[in-house]
């Protein structure tokens, strides 16, 4: 699935997450690799694009970025909740969550951290140094280095009409998502009569 | 429609946020007022619960919430997706947008911002001292004073299964949006076989 993604514009990669859906974080050092949910991630720039993503100081993932400074952002569709899921709900201390999830990857462009196959769209990021956020608030800022998406799910810059089982997710909570709806446009001139 | 709102529980208030609506900014200093669009939102913590919010330099708002520490996060659901894109389209300094685009508001009830009749969910919030990333990255946090949904909307802590026009909406660019569509529930075991 992922062999024919194509890289989206930098300028353009804020699109992927600004309609807030979950990702998976992967990071990688020292030899060891993991993978973790995300909900609580947003775009804080447009060009070069930057993110701002919470990871917990308890988890394996700050471990392995904080000693690579560097982690992806996978784009699950709903084919991927399960999988999503699990890898939010157990440790990756003491699970190899690649193997027991059935997680195969590729390699990413500029980072060392792996971008997952089954996902729609992937940004590699460097992470931006302002250790007091990452202290107080296990808040990380990061640079977009590089993103790709599956042309048919997001092409030219933009979302395309997709079925419902390629599109994004949207995590609420205890297991339950919302899926990403249809797409609408409207105008401001709407409201004003 | 905000006469019936009901106050949501401040350790689940991250739970209006978490899944990646658009929302609308409301503020207010020395007598004046605004609104804005904004996207670039999340959750930053649980309990007290905390969140993180883009706000440009250059608005009216950013002006606004730095003047008074405060600004409330109004949730619009898909009827009021005109205003949200109008509310992100004009700058405040030019225009009365609460006139321009009939907006009706009522008082919140620990903060000066005005909440928005017509949306869904409110979060009161006051600003953490964090002049840093303010400053670097038009980066704000804050913590959530208070929270309000309508029950139909959500309900005991958790989103309930209400029409499409009464769902909140994720905005992409230049007018398009998703609508928030189904709920669905997996387990972490179903990947698992």
């Amino acid at each position: 699935m992922s062999s024919n993604k194509q890289p989206v514009a930098l300028a353009k990669a804020y699109r992927l997450l600004n309609h807030g859906p979950v990702t998976l974080v992967s990071s990688a050092a020292s030899g060891q690799r993991n993978v973790m949910a995300a909900s609580w991630v947003m775009p804080l720039d447009f060009d070069p694009p930057k993110v701002a993503v919470v990871i917990d100081r308890n988890t394996l993932t700050r471990e392995l970025i904080e000693a690579s400074g560097e982690f992806a952002l996978n784009i699950p569709c709903r084919s991927f909740a399960s999988q999503t899921l699990a890898a939010g709900s157990i440790s990756g201390r003491e699970h190899d969550k690649f193997a027991e999830l059935n997680l195969l990857t590729h390699a990413a462009s500029q980072i060392s951290a792996p971008l997952l196959d089954g996902c729609i769209a992937w940004l590699e990021c460097r992470i931006l140094d302002e250790p007091q956020v990452q202290q107080r608030y296990d808040l990380f800022l990061a640079e977009v280095v590089a993103a790709w998406a599956l042309p048919e799910v997001f092409g030219n810059g933009h979302w395309q009409d997709t079925p419902a089982g390629k599109r994004t997710i949207h995590y609420q909570a205890g297991g339950a998502f919302f899926s990403t709806g249809e797409q609408f446009s409207v105008s401001s001139d709407d409201c004003r009569q």
